[in-house]
């Protein structure tokens, strides 16, 4: 079994399977991978020059709140994002906030906007069992080399936010997967990226297969449900800020499907945006905007669902075995199907 | 494959494997079954004679909203549960609900009560496929038979409130399963009802098998993912309001796994009670309570998802097929496997 | 001091000074005076002819949740409300939400359609100091009756759902108000119809002045802070869901500022609807709506607290006193001015 | 008029009318008054030497969320808090963040504990208008600085994070004030700590009183209603996390009363805790807590309401006259009483 033989669902994927299937999406990472570190920060870019100028539709959904993600109250209030999204270990969020902070006062600056207020998004994840967290290795420079590095045929597995994590017992990482969906007519894209830090070995299901059960006979190697999962939904259908939410709320399929029992100690977040309808700042009092018909949405959940239980799949497939602080070692997947 | 074996998880069952094995709950239900009519009315009944003035502690979680449930926004401020919980046909919230005040009055009248204020709990799917709705064939009368029939071995399939829904496109009704658990030597019960009315056939999985699209293949009817599902939560661990919505939420476990992608037309509303400390109205001003430590919450989460899973599955395993309203016909799933 | 007198913000009324000032929105009372019963039911009708086939932008807000509103689940998820609004005493809500389903089959059957799922929304405060609330006294009629003489002129007052309500120790009902503002060079109307039955004697302020003190010292009657207040808002302005529910929880300002302090026991439920974008049943897969800039909101919610406070004052200005079950007596705050 | 003549409700006041009235709980004040800069760090320190291994129950509300608060979406989950909490300006929230966690990692060491998660919470209000907030002058040693200095009779006015801020168009910066209610003959506490930065002149009212418009006529100086208000709420009553919910709530009142309109800009946020019951990391699985009775809030509601109102106006009286970045000034409220 590989990545090319898991089969999730029936909607076609887009040409990369990744969150960079919706246009203008990017994705980079920093990784840091030392003898005592195995972290870094990844970052996933909407399209447009100045997020905070040109505004998205966005959305977030807690579905386990045992997590430090910042940024959702303005989120959950105005129903927009205006920062990269940027994904790190849980002791780093204060530094990368910061290092938005300085990113948007850059990125206004070249457009002549002199910023005195922004939300940046910072989600997380605990990778202290193969990072020495307590250092915050992710340092500014990491962020910015995130974003500038942030392409559409990014890399998934081990690497960036997740070089340290662990996801049902073996090593978790980055991944991410997409599909493709048609509405009146018009093809729109959906794509989601994880990073997978949750999960106990004995509850691992490939596409409904317990392989996990048979992964712990020969590992007797348990360890608890905890950690997280944080997801990224980006898509170009024109949805409202409600609507999106609804659709990121479907990423719990993704967690669900492959075993996860949603432990205590999960900070599980979900987190979307829409590049369809920008919000200028320079817009006039009221203006009009594509909406999606409601009732047209179960596609869009399907889609959700899907690519979230791909993403998370991936995460696994794409990962190597990392040892790293204290000597402990994640195995990857593959070698059980190598 | 029928319901003796269907394994869905690792935890042990109760001595029934049904809501009821929580000490003291008790389920009931009225049945219509004429021509036009498939439809009905369950009970869940909390332990104790008053309800009204020894109030359960209680949370509720609205995964998909397109639902009439009706009593949330009380038990989201107060936490407390202070009637039994009726579930029914989408039409008929209005009749039962008013039966349940009926009802709370004569039991506060023999406590010497006068109840001038009451927060009735009515549930309901849509079961219009097979039911004549318009009619809301459930009045008072049938509300008070199903809470006289209340039991602990109560019938699971199309009867009550299941009577006349569908699951997957096949035949839905109620179904429930328990888990019991052991926390610091003391054993503790959680257990799960389900009025199931949800899911497409194609997405039909039965522990990870997709045997939906093989009974899609042979009986080549496909119905939208829509209806909803209600699932109620009893146990009694001494849990706060807070930590029972965490608790109850897992029952998407319980949707996801077999196969639903939690469809825009479903109303899919969790309500749980702890039976474990009782709010007097004659309680002093400060009192002691027991509370379960948070991180001791992972085995009820697992708990709860595998029941709840398990009661959606014995929902269509325990129901006979059904021919109602407009000729339309439900089959069972038992169908495919005996 | 009256209702002339009273000034509240600085924004200009509508021409009515009421809800109904929002073209095409219109209110109805069914009163019940009797020996034992002052209650009833009033309903505020959406402009056009269908709701459900026509629906509106709808949004809810709970500022204390300590009731039995019905309906909200449905709102809260699909941002729309598809029947007429109810308001009642606290034992009748399921009484009045079967009337308001049959009433919807009714219309539904007129424009051709079968009508099997609707969401009655249904609020209620208790009024059992002065009403016999036990026997449920509002029936089906009452609620067809109020539809049927709903109009722009209506009453306000102790009529309707008024009839028994108390409001800081004195005689509460049914006020509205409203205000107009000017966007982009277009007029908007913001209205807010309130059923009062909160707040304790000696905190109420008309207008900062502190007069509830001054009435106690002549009464010596002092009541708890309990009961409730609905609020129900209605505008034309173009504004999504969630923009709705960020202007309607500008009620609390109604509340607030005649001096409650939200007490425990008061179901504080804020409802709100937007007449500016209709969302049909047949409508295109993506349609352009018109959307308000965020930023253009602080004036609506401006009108929304002014006509709250209103709203609130007016509801007590023009109700009388009413004596009613139990010998009961609620004096008119007009008493103590004219 | 002074903040001796101010009298705000009927409560009775704690000894210093401060949150450090709440026997334990502590404020430290870190403030920047350069030519630019005009800003600084406040902390409340809860009770105990290690907040991480004694949690406290928590509890946070979001009246108005276009702010940058951190670190709710785990006290949402949990209901706990285990740090400090830190108010400071919009841009340095990542730093102070940072600052937090190096403190939490310190105090944990001193335990014995290796720490490898903790959830900061960390406040702001925008003090752009006299402070160079783009350079982000709060360091970790301002904040260090500021939990060396906590003490229980800190200064209120323009200092630590008020040092910059607005309020209703006149220099706003931190105040406090405590109540005291006897509850089954015992003596309990509630405080609360207001970063204030909201407001429109014209609006502003002093126990009810329009002293707003009387400035105005004579400054002729309007400002937009936006910025901030945070409100931190400590208490000794032994209250759940959704009791205490319910209790912050309240803070809207403070808000309210002195003529807020909460608008658009605003982000007004309350954070809460209480020092009766700690949640030690050796608990037993099942332990007995004191929990005060639900009917018992109301008097906890008035104290909330009280004391956050008292607060707002004590944050002005306190405040001097500022000028700072772009040469800005604010004037002080009591240039018009004194």
């Amino acid at each position: 079994m590989n990545e090319k033989t898991v089969e999730i669902g029936m909607l076609p994927k887009g040409a990369r399977n990744k969150i960079s299937d919706v246009p203008g999406v990017l994705v980079g990472h920093a990784t840091i991978d030392t003898e005592n570190h195995k972290t870094g920060v990844t970052v996933v870019l909407p399209p447009g020059k100045n997020p905070f100028t040109e505004k998205l539709v966005g959305a977030s959904f807690v579905l386990n709140g045992f997590g430090k993600t910042q940024g959702l109250v303005q989120v959950e209030e105005l129903g927009t994002i205006e920062t990269p999204i940027a994904l790190t270990n849980t002791l780093n969020v204060g530094i990368v906030h910061d290092a938005l902070v300085e990113y948007m006062i850059h990125v206004c600056n070249l457009d002549g906007v002199r910023l005195t207020s922004v939300n940046p998004i910072v989600c997380e994840c605990n990778d202290a069992s193969l990072n020495d967290i307590q250092n915050r290795a992710v340092t500014k420079t990491h962020v910015f080399s995130a974003i500038e590095n942030a392409c559409a045929d990014f890399e998934e597995g081990d690497v960036g936010c997740g070089k340290g994590t662990t996801c049902h017992g073996l090593k978790g990482g980055v991944g991410s997967a997409s599909r493709v969906i048609t509405i009146d007519g018009q093809i729109f894209t959906l794509g989601v990226l994880a990073q997978t830090n949750h999960g106990s070995m004995r509850d691992l299901r490939l596409n409904g297969e317990p392989v996990g059960e048979r992964i712990f006979e020969s590992l007797r190697d348990h360890k608890p449900d905890k950690g997280s999962c944080i997801m990224i939904v980006a898509t170009d259908l024109p949805v409202t800020d409600r609507q999106l939410k609804r659709i990121i709320k479907r990423c719990a399929i993704g967690l669900v499907r492959p075993g996860s029992y949603l432990g205590h100690g999960s900070g599980d977040v979900f987190i979307g945006f829409s590049t369809a309808n920008r919000i200028l700042s320079d817009a006039p009092d009221i203006s009009d905007t594509r909406i999606l018909k409601e009732s047209k949405l179960d596609l869009a959940f399907r889609a959700c669902g899907e690519a979230a239980e791909e993403a998370v799949i991936k995460s696994m497939l794409n990962a190597s075995s990392v040892s790293g602080f204290g000597g402990n070692t994640r195995a990857s997947l593959k070698e059980f199907f190598l």
